[in-house]
């Protein structure tokens, strides 16, 4: 990832921290003048990566070794005739160069983007698509989205399972134990009106079938009834 | 989208400017004491937004109105048996609720994240697919990543085939309702143990979150427990 021209040292610490999260490397600092971007407070778990992160005079140098350059812009660039792709797309296209050569990503400044001159060392430009009527995004937030959308296909970037053993539904043998418990409460607590005991059972039971109730939560709700129903019963 | 606990003014005004870009209008900030937020000037081109901005004294008063509460963390909270998310799926299923319902985005605190009594007001949790050796995200950042992913598939998800007023879910407040009167009948029934009130109020609110319960459903439910309730009381 290449930052041209960043003035504020906390966004370049906060491009590292998305980067450190979502799996980026290797960062390229352009400056004409020498910025204490390296000791950024911003940055967040990826100090290591701001102290590797290599200073280039000029963009020219920041993306010799790369086979594709890529420039962000929130603008159109009509009249630079640069092709435009949306983010989405974007990453497709930078995905599939990454098989066989390097892919520069390019931020301009804070306050003016990619000058004309920055931009004609681009491919083409990326547009995260933001509202029209306000398209200037933070360049860490412009960061973050952009290798979001790199890392989201990526099959490296693992999570775990979501939910373990635990998440297995509850039985309908042990719906059917709740649902005996709460229709004898209601019944207990006066709920159930003379001659509705059938419609109350039916309605109980599906109500309970409509919870997507986990076994273990199964567990739980009858010791909680299996209380209240003793207590019912105790005033006989 | 809710922020809560935010400490650093600079990040909900970041939050503000992203969600701006991102075309989304409502932001609720939830603080124990007043923060200067409202003047941030990292909420570029977000003043209006951030001018509108409710400030709430608790997560329940935020989250009031809103039929699915989506909690953000990078940890997967196993104990505390919260399903999670990753953001591609979770964007999907904040969509489809979209269509029926207000869904609170809720984002805790820049060093800890949401707290465990903050988690066990939301339905399940979603989680950015960050690596697992650098997964604290920057509180803006994260923001703007989770707000892009709701606008990429804003036209993806088409709208769901009719479905009846009956099978709107139940809101965060009727949800409490439910929890106050549990919790009631639970502790006249003995089955809260001394001591153990302010845990079983936050095991019986998660559970009532995981039952995914529709609004005409919490309402039969009410009506089960008061009657339990009123019938317990009445042994005194």
């Amino acid at each position: 990832m290449v930052l041209a021209a960043a003035r504020n040292p906390l966004n370049i610490g906060a491009a590292a921290r998305a980067m450190s999260n979502f799996g980026f490397s290797r960062l390229r600092v352009v400056n004409p003048y020498s910025l204490p971007f390296r000791e950024a407070r911003s940055a967040v778990g990826a100090a290591e990566l701001l102290k590797q992160a290599e200073e280039c005079a000029t963009l020219d140098d920041a993306v010799a070794d790369c086979s594709l350059v890529v420039g962000t812009s929130a603008l159109q660039h009509r009249e630079l005739r640069h092709p435009v792709h949306r983010l989405e797309k974007a990453a497709q296209l930078i995905r599939t160069e990454l098989n066989t050569g390097r892919v520069a990503l390019v931020f301009g400044s804070e306050k003016t983007g990619l000058s004309k001159e920055d931009l004609s060392h681009c491919h083409w430009i990326l547009r995260i698509p933001t509202r029209e009527q306000h398209s200037s995004m933070n360049l860490g937030q412009a960061v973050a989205v952009c290798l979001y959308e790199l890392a989201r296909t990526r099959e490296e970037v693992k999570i775990r399972p979501e939910l373990g053993e635990e998440a297995r539904l509850a039985s309908s043998a042990d719906l059917e134990r709740l649902n005996q418990i709460l229709v004898q409460s209601l019944q207990a607590s006066g709920y159930v009106k003379q001659g509705a005991e059938a419609a109350t059972q039916g309605n109980v039971r599906r109500l309970l079938r409509r919870f997507n109730l986990q076994a273990i939560d199964a567990e739980l709700l009858l010791g909680m009834l299996r209380k209240v129903l003793w207590k019912l019963e105790q005033q006989g």
